[in-house]
């Protein structure tokens, strides 16, 4: 029986955390890379028992549960891999200039260093990539912080089995179990203590716009206020421009067909507008996309409420005026599956109607009827932030089409050519956080490496002695890691 | 005639940099980089009009002025290096791995872009090098930002000439004028109606916790929240060990007494704490600066206000139970000048009484007499975050502080040994910007060339074509910036 955190409970997980954050933030790189190496060691050691306890708490099937498992060590490993090389701390040297005129220039040494103690709220979409030992967990201990997970209570069994795997791997690494925390929390109660407990120095947050949006206003209210990185949803718009259509709209819709039901419609970056003007070439990209939503067999979604939430926001939207059903699957949805459905309606009314622009979570997209090449500006225009845009084109029309990059630049934080923006690839130069409301901080990414930026801050030492320094700032380098030596890259 | 601008003013003027952002956005390093220059060399062409102007107004002496302008125009051309050279904007590319099992790998590649419109706010203390093309201004217009100042009411005439000299350097420069606005405003209302402006993305503010902490609430509650770079006050604890006293008491007290007494105490580094062990050496210490500060004539301050607000805070402060009166100038201050004023309080004291934790913005310090090494300790726990922290000591008790410098990194910025924190040096290394209430985002810097970290975020451009990427992400590296490629830093 899992019950809720009590506040003192949560007092106490934190007290415990903050205080292995005063042993821990002092780890070098080598300690924490064998630690998070350790943790995927030991998440894999859970067998098939992982598996299949996330895939009954998720209705997720057990083959996409074994990817995300890969995903989900693969993403320590690799912040295993950056720590342990080291250069991620920004580095940043200038030397003295004792002789200067009018005044001598110090010394003067600035690194990145941990911020303390984070809260991570498990996602119920990603049990385990963006849960208990996701990409927060992960990043914010390879930053050196201190971790405490409220579990999503969609799979408290899953988050139970993964938090012991982490308790393994620290006692196997003899580190304090303290650095790692995990409570329970369905009453909204828990996460608010936890956000507005003194001693916790940040949180990150993967849901809906109504929870994160609490959580940031929470945070901004305290005394101290923290950083809140909160992942909050998306329309992801598919720019269609003309001449794609007229070559290739059957391979584009099936692609598309594919990204917008992949895994019940239940992703961040799942595509949920589509914009095109309007021609043969579009009716007829509607009409095969329909026919593989019609095709497409209704899946179990994560948890009864977000199957009730999914049918009434695809019941609004397709009531709303002008909106036209295109195709719904012709399977009937049982009881906690989501009917997969297209609906398309003119720009004109897209722009007026503030309820078409929501987002809704499940297998349903809008296709958004543009009468030109203008309106296509227009309605992005009109678009809130978004995590992702998409523009699909022959190569000749996408270098014709730099003011429309330069639209989307604004409002997402990555743009995708002829792809899908489902698949947010683990990797140094990924972008996963848009503009508000897409993310409450759009200078961050909550995927990969560069994740770990969002729980460290720069310090600066000015005219240290050398044996006070951090490693990573004393003269020899003994780390060998990359450095602004007097505003020059090296490893020096 | 200075007027407050009007709420229909406001509106224009933040439309017209919006519009102009969309132009200059686009522009590369190296004509951000004469744009900076030019702008350099408009201010000085301004010559003693400006010193004088700003000396009328600010009450600063007019060699501090020519500093400061030197300090101002070299903040400039050192953006201009920064961006002409190019790679700051963090450029990571990771190349297609197009037969990865079980998937592809994407193309993907990921810069820093501009956020858009920046809002500065002119401070009352540095009437040039963080006031109308200070370094908020500099930073920014060196990320690809336009810019909207408010000119400080203390200072508004030299504000307009620095302003003019902007607008020449823009039509040198071929460039839209609107690419800075400047307006006036002593009411409140001028400062809320720019930072609650939607097209408004981001605010940089220098000035009290008051009013940093009004602005920052106020960006958080709108429909967007944007953020705010406020960098409000600090009492800059001062460590004083045991044998540094008793060696060189003497020139240590001579060093902080200068450093409190700097431009009448009004630095937002000015060391406001000094703590140390009660013993015959502290006293001596004691002593020599009593002395110092006795002699030390008072000097107009900002203006009448300031002075105002000093000598009310000073009262205060020297009002607090335990707190002792060690030394004012022996020459009384005349009407907006401020009496350097030197008190002590034991640290039972001090730590019981938030009221002593609180800046005195003027030359005023506060000695923390503890009993014994362990009460520095507790004095540094009950602070809040600070821009700076200082310790003196000789190399042997330096080495032996590593605790010490463990719980001072958490609640500062940059911590200096064996000098004064006041001279915040221009360079690559400088982090001037600390834990909150010192500062809204401790993430970031306000002096440096980290500075413009502040007015960019990332996108990713994920499998486009080359000719539509920026220039610092196409295959050839045009720019020969250093980039991380797959993981790598290079040149490449």
């Amino acid at each position: 029986m899992i019950k809720d955190a009590t506040s003192v409970e949560i007092d106490e997980t934190i007290q415990k955390a903050h205080k292995a954050f005063l042993m821990y933030r002092n780890l070098g790189g080598k300690e924490k890379a064998q630690l998070l190496r350790k943790i995927a060691d030991e998440i894999e050691a859970l067998g098939n028992e992982l598996i299949s306890t996330a895939s009954k708490e998720s209705n997720l099937p057990e083959a996409r549960l074994t990817g995300e498992r890969g995903r989900t060590t693969g993403q320590l490993r690799l912040f295993a891999s950056l720590v342990e090389e080291g250069s991620w701390v920004e580095a940043s040297i200038d030397t003295a200039i004792p002789d200067r005129q009018p005044l001598p220039k110090p010394d003067i040494r600035k690194m990145l260093i941990p911020m303390g103690t984070i809260v991570v709220f498990g996602a119920s979409n990603f049990p385990l990539a963006f849960s208990t030992a996701g990409g927060d967990t992960a990043s914010a201990l390879a930053a050196g912080c201190t971790v405490v997970v409220k579990a999503h209570p969609a799979h408290p069994e899953t988050s139970n089995l993964v938090a012991q795997a982490i308790w393994n791997a620290l006692e196997k690494c003899n580190l304090p179990r303290e650095i790692f925390g995990h409570l329970h929390g369905k009453s909204a109660d828990v996460g608010k203590n936890l956000v507005l407990h003194p001693l916790v120095k940040a949180v990150a947050f993967t849901g809906s716009f109504h929870g994160g949006k609490a959580l940031f206003d929470l945070a901004n209210q305290r005394k101290n206020p923290i950083p809140v990185f909160a992942e909050m949803g998306s329309i992801n718009p598919v720019i269609l421009l003309p001449d794609a259509l007229k070559h290739r709209s059957e391979s584009i819709a099936t692609q598309f067909a594919g990204s917008i039901t992949l895994g019940a419609g239940q992703f961040c970056t799942k595509p949920g507008i589509l914009i095109g003007v309007e021609n043969a070439d579009l009716e007829n990209f509607i009409a095969v996309l329909s026919q593989q939503i019609t095709n497409t067999k209704p899946a179990t979604m994560l948890y009864e409420g977000i199957a009730f939430n999914y049918d009434c926001q695809r019941r609004i939207l397709s009531a709303q005026n002008g909106v036209k059903v295109e195709a719904e699957a012709s399977t009937p949805a049982d009881k906690g599956q989501g009917l997969p459905t297209l609906a398309s309606v003119y720009a004109t009314e897209f722009l007026k109607n503030p309820t078409l622009h929501e987002e809704v979570f499940g297998a349903f997209a809008l296709i958004v009827k543009c009468k030109h090449q203008g309106e296509i500006q227009q309605v992005i225009q009109s678009l809130a932030g978004q995590l992702t845009a998409t523009v699909i084109g022959e190569k000749e029309e996408l270098l014709n089409s730099k003011d429309l990059v330069d639209a989307l630049r604004e409002v997402v934080g990555r743009i995708v050519f002829n792809g899908v923006p489902t698949g947010v690839e683990v990797c140094y130069s990924m972008q996963h956080g848009g503009v508000f409301p897409a993310t409450t901080d759009s200078r961050f990414t909550s995927v990969g490496t560069g994740a770990i930026k969002r729980f460290v801050r720069p310090v600066a030492f000015q005219n240290f002695p050398d044996e006070l320094l951090p490693s990573e700032l004393q003269a020899s380098n003994p780390l060998n890691i990359w450095r602004l030596v007097n505003g020059e890259w090296g490893k020096v």
